[in-house]
């Protein structure tokens, strides 16, 4: 009797796990529409089938299922056998006894009607999941392969473990389609660089939360690790370390394709004319001199505007670049252009004197109009930070702003929402990072901030809503290395991941509470070394960290 | 000549690195008295000898001298090889050809004068070091075999390798012992659990660092991971997982006797009596039941002082602690005690009618007074926190009073500065965590506030001084788990460290910082998952974290 009142109780156990509270789904971020029911399934995951459907072959699709098949089936913790752990111990060995056991589930069909190979920003990401007990079957439809990718995510999110190779799913229902098109995190390795397993491990951890842009912003003032074909002595002077603390061209690849096996695209920044210092240290006269009183001080500032071979050697390198990336958008940067050396340099007062430049922020409009157009001409869109949309330079119609000002300042939304309103009205569209920079920590669960933030709460009509497609989470890494990049993003990057997903009234931190728990739970059990961010408690596979 | 430049340069290099600055010695935390010149030795790591010269057979000795050859001949990043990098490149070759190498140092004598088996509060670490590069000879001295573990730990950080197998050592004379003789650090394993392997490491880390009382926090409120011999109940029940989520008779003892090889004291705390909830669940009647209107409304208080049989039930735990944990002292909480509980219960109210107490206070000085009584038939002595000592309960002359209040305030020296007054004036010895609660995160290089956090702050005399025996880096796990102790805690401990090893007069941030950052590239390139705290920048084995 003892052995059956065990069964009974984990059944309920795992159900309520699964089912989650007031008919939600414990899937994070929560689909727009699921229905669920007590009623279950059960799947021996040696015998389990999944069917490819598609017109054409697809080799993402094939990916994604292998992948799932990984992560959909863990029956223990994936670090208990590296640790040296004993595994922990499920109970339950007959399910049948329960009222609500539908039978078998032996396969899921995944239907899929294009198959594209590259994601982009319109990637199409809807799908429908059907977890059918009368019938005993499931499937997943999407128009896009994409769709497919994130459906095969919340499959392996609604599966529980209840005994050897023994899982159990509820009949479910979901319709599912992302709320912004654009769910990105920066990532910065130029501060400290960050190896590629450090890479690959974010890279799972977005997709486990369903974003789609992995921001590489992958050089700044500090170095220069991207190694380029072209331009050798960028790296080989401006990198950390030459040999071990770069990005070649093999590497970049190998994150590309991580990243596109899982619906999320690379963007990569290149940030000009400020942020620049270690690139001078490879390319000769590129950087402003700084000059004291009328004489040179071997400072350096800003990239120099007002040289021809800056301009040249722009152009090569964002030629080679946009090949070696392969997404449609480009990130300029633009922000934070420190005018003092351009103002101390008389070459500089002399350019401007001929070309009838009167202040240094058109210096600067002056310089990022000619580096869009070197963009333009290489048929790249592109991105840049809101500076400078705010200092009026002109911008294709597709260009992205991005808004991060306000990031540092406890009330945030006094800068980024007018600054909302500013660049949709005006026509173009907008990404919002101000509330998401999460290398600012605090004390506590500082998820619920990231998660309360709104991207629509500014004073916009509805066409300028539709204009802000999606945000960013940042992770700047001046303090951040290989020890702490993973563990300090997640889970708190969930929190934005849901906001952008979601619907809009999914915003009760109260409500999130359970399942935010057990996404931080199951982003452990798949061995990924993510804190804690609500308090006192446990996971089932934190002690095998 | 490309070649020899290179020698040359690197040389000149690698000493710089081992020098330091201003005749200080690249050793963290930085010795009492150090001189060090240009001149060095050159090692042969696979012949390089260490002897011991001690009256008796040394366990400790062998077994610190065992680690010290791993970790003085590191030639690579620890985890270089575990990640697949491929190691990073050093250029040096011969070292004949600069003026100031000065031949072979072909081994050093660690000499001990008396080799006690546990560590303990007094414990002498007193050592000198001594690298002759006249003579080609090295020798450690120490009265207690503690010093020379600290002796071998400096020598480690003394040596940079210049090529395979090849390290060098600059002439160099160190006397040096701590300026205080608590150093430790507070590691709280009830509101997340943390495995085993991760205290290890963090006893790797506070061994790098000097530290020498791991101040076991094990239960609390939230779980009761200890699993007691003689109350088995109390971890079946009280534990996150009974399994899975608690310390073994067995892992106490590994944890203990892993701490002794490093000279490092286990101080356990089993805090009473508030934060007591998870004591409950395995052991029937020891907490208050909490009434509201004069009924039981389910939830429960602390310890119930009112009762017989918690007094009889904390005879027999403690006796079994007291045995299971060598030290002499013994940590018995006493903070954040909430009398709302024991004011609702009408028991309560009547003991201490029959009593004759007065307040909630008295009360709680009732059963601290029986607690202590306890512990000293035991021939134990205790360390409380601070709030035991302000309520006035009878102390042992040779208790040490826990300072911790105003580690939440912007304004700490406010609270803490008085309170070390008050405890020493006393006559009674206190430590101090107010300034160095590493759970409590802000943004940036916050170790320089725990740097310059003087204990002998405080208005006091000499005697007074002299009562201040040390004080304690605090890391409460609310946001805790295996994932980010480590690199939470390291290396903004290492400030602590400094401040409590070192003399008085290195309290400026600004000469600490190189030094600050080699030790944090150290316990990188020692395997340890440590972040940065400074800024920008880079270690030689970040990209194999």
């Amino acid at each position: 009797m003892y052995a059956l009142s065990l069964v009974q109780l984990y059944v309920v156990y795992a159900l309520i796990q699964i089912q989650g509270l007031d008919g939600e789904v414990d899937v994070w971020p929560h689909p727009q529409s699921a229905t669920s029911s007590a009623n279950y399934l059960q799947i021996d995951s040696t015998k389990f089938v999944f069917t490819e459907k598609t017109v054409e072959k697809c080799d993402l699709l094939t990916h994604a299922i292998n992948r799932t098949k990984q992560l959909a089936f863990i029956e223990n913790c994936a670090k208990a056998g590296v640790r040296g752990y004993k595994p922990f111990h499920n109970y339950v060995r007959n399910l049948k006894l329960d009222h609500n056991f539908k039978g078998v589930l032996s396969g899921i069909e995944v239907e899929v009607k294009t198959c594209e190979q590259i994601p982009h920003l319109e990637m199409n990401e809807n799908y429908t999941l059907v977890i059918d007990s009368k019938t005993g079957t499931a499937h997943i439809k999407s128009d896009a392969i994409w769709g497919a990718i994130r459906g095969l995510e919340t499959f392996s999110q609604l599966i529980s473990n209840v005994g050897h190779h023994q899982f159990v799913v509820n009949e479910t229902n979901i319709i599912d389609f992302p709320r912004f098109g654009y769910r990105g995190m920066l990532v910065d390795t130029s501060r400290h660089y960050l190896p590629l397993h450090v890479l690959y491990e974010n890279l799972d951890a977005m997709a486990y939360n369903k974003l789609n842009v992995f921001h590489w912003h992958i050089v700044d003032e500090q170095s220069f690790p991207y190694v380029s074909k072209k331009f050798p002595d960028l790296s080989l002077k401006g990198a950390y370390n030459p040999e071990t603390h770069v990005y070649t061209p093999e590497d970049v690849k190998n994150v590309i394709e991580y990243a596109r096996q899982r619906g999320i695209r690379v963007l990569v920044e290149f940030d000009t004319p400020g942020h620049t210092l270690s690139w001078g240290k490879g390319q000769k006269d590129i950087l402003t001199e700084c000059y004291t009183n009328g004489t040179k001080n071997g400072k350096y500032g800003p990239l120099d505007p007002s040289k021809d071979n800056v301009y040249t050697f722009l152009e090569q390198l964002f030629a080679e670049v946009s090949t070696t990336f392969p997404d449609q958008y480009f990130h300029l940067g633009g922000d934070e252009v420190d005018f003092s050396c351009w103002e101390s340099n008389p070459n500089i007062k002399k350019f401007m004197n001929e070309k009838g430049i009167k202040t240094y922020s058109k210096l600067e409009d002056y310089y990022m109009q000619k580096v869009l157009d070197i963009v333009k001409k290489l048929d790249k869109s592109y991105i840049i930070w809101e500076e400078v949309f705010n200092n009026g330079v002109a911008l294709k119609p597709d260009t992205v702003v991005h808004v991060w000002i306000g990031s540092w300042g406890t009330d945030k939304e006094k800068y980024w929402r007018p600054e909302l309103h500013n660049v949709t009205v005006k026509g173009y569209r907008a990404i919002l990072s101000s509330c998401w920079y999460l290398d600012l920590i605090s004390y506590g669960s500082d998820w619920k901030g990231y998660y309360t933030c709104e991207p629509h709460s500014f004073n916009g009509t509805e066409e300028q809503n539709k204009l802000v497609i999606g945000g960013e989470a940042a992770l700047w890494s001046e303090y951040i290395n290989a020890a702490n990049l993973i563990s300090r993003t997640w889970p708190r990057a969930s929190a934005t991941a849901e906001r952008l997903w979601s619907p809009k009234s999914f915003n009760s931190t109260e409500k999130a509470a359970k399942r935010f728990h057990r996404q931080n739970c199951l982003m452990i059990e798949r061995g990924l070394r993510v804190q804690p961010n609500e308090g006192p408690g446990y996971c089932q596979c934190d002690y095998a960290l």
